[in-house]
């Protein structure tokens, strides 16, 4: 942001040392989406988690889908362009009719109020659940995509591999559609 | 409910003489769907309507998938029963995740304190907005189905086409889904 | 219901022989409200649970505000009505202004579908998140109500003093207003 | 942001500079509040609608409690501070119990693909409704707060006031209440 008089070819992109400082300035908002299988019911019979590398720690974590969203990008454009990144171009992912998301994700950096930790950022996340009825493959740096059922996502074992406080938007996903036991 | 000793071959369900005094007696739980065409970011491109005849004034209207959940029938298999019956086998609907629906519709004889009437019973409707990617055929008791934008079926023409306030769930159906102009 | 041609005073009411043989044929439509108490931002602090004795077994068990829809009487009076009953008149809830309620429970006699049961009949709730801000008393056939943490209502022990799955209920709502942890 | 490596005794906040910035690079979250009265049932009684000058043209319009979220600040934490700036402190609004937004409202410079414009940013605004119990003052920038009925504020004359595509908001809240006629 620096170089705001210079000219510009793609102004309404940051660059990476100018998104480091936007990071410490403004909340940044994201798009998270847990992908599910569903039965000819609609019931939730398989939850996809990836498996990759924390960015902070490389220590290896579960995750969902997430991205942030960009300027001048709708929340539905930014939520499929993640999708496509994180489980390929087949996965035939069903968005969403309505723009409202499932929860509202708070992540601060360490203390947080929320319970939700990001130390890059103070980020804010769209999360919705999203039906996936195609092919799904694992993106360039996720070692694999996992399709589990709702107990063994939230067993402790699996829990206990999440990072920042990112099991419980599993746990809010499953409650969400009806999943209480 | 009269002959409750004699031995009854389909005891969870009611025979039509019932049904007309258990509608006098006690509200009935429905379920409804607005079916939409999504494209593929999910925004509603299309709406589906039933043209068909009013069983009370056989007047020609339009209306939404509606049906009854019985006896020991989950509210996704009513919705799903309903679906099959009005547009078909073919019709291939997402039904949602979620049990939550979109609103709760409630119709009672007139007067109606919520503006909604069907003169033969007290319903409490559990209203979803359902995608649907196949192909819809009318039911039997239907002239056809008619899928028309969102513009079309916010139309003063369309909207006094229903009876019984239901014109009132297609706005709300479509302002749940951001559409609101 | 067997007398209808006979004068009578209250007809869209049922007497309790009729109600039992409607429980075994019709879907009953129930509300059920979960009482908290929130923080100035919104946030939950506290769930309060009615201790009292299970109808089926007499056994003591936690539950939450529950009961009938009556024939024409609208989803908004019947909570209120329950609220009333079981919280009595000083509790002030603020009712939602949106009728869309936060989950769906299906109970049905064992065995059940959806994990929750109700050896009476088949029922179908709409449960809602009540915030209560004044003076709540138990009912007359109540023991106590207890306010407790989220932790608290979440703990094994709590959990376990729930009866036909309820429980869970606790757990969605909880997941609902973003607990997750 | 320019100048990161001097001191900052309030590094977490931007300059308006570095905010004119900031709002052509990146979206910025918002959120937006409709307040209601209620009445005991929790029906909408009235709308409660500011009358102020639209910051782009000066010219006198509609509209409801807005504002960013800032860093660090939780979406609740935004929502009372705006909700105080713009109604006073004895507004004594009730605060959602659940994070979920009625709606994601979003905000482009013109031309927008959703309908709603904003000259200065792409916003992304969680839109919540509030029900208020006090009274409320207009903020000092504002002529006044106007309570109306869901019929006026959803008139052709009052619908004409909002700029940018708000009035769709209002649309949109009243129908999440059930409000469709």
């Amino acid at each position: 942001m620096n170089n705001v008089r210079t000219p510009d070819p793609d102004p309404g992109w940051l660059n990476e040392a100018d998104l480091y400082e936007a990071r410490r300035r403004l909340p940044m908002l994201y798009v998270e989406a847990v992908p599910v299988r569903l039965d000819a019911l609609g019931y939730v019979s398989e939850v996809g988690l990836l498996y990759t590398a924390d960015p902070d720690t490389a220590r290896l974590c579960r995750s969902i889908v997430s991205g942030r969203v960009m300027y001048r990008e709708t929340v539905r454009a930014a939520l499929l362009r993640h999708l496509e990144k994180d489980l390929g171009t087949l996965a035939m992912p069903q968005l969403p009719a309505s723009p409202v998301p499932m929860t509202v994700a708070e992540y601060f950096p360490s203390p947080s109020e929320t319970g939700l930790t990001d130390d890059r950022q103070h980020a804010v996340s769209l999360v919705f659940i999203v039906p996936v009825v195609g092919e799904c493959e694992p993106r360039q740096d996720a070692l694999e995509i996992t399709w589990m059922t709702p107990e063994e996502a939230l067993s402790d074992d699996v829990q206990a591999e999440f990072v920042g406080g990112r099991g419980a938007i599993i746990q809010q996903a499953l409650a969400h559609v009806g999943w209480g036991r």
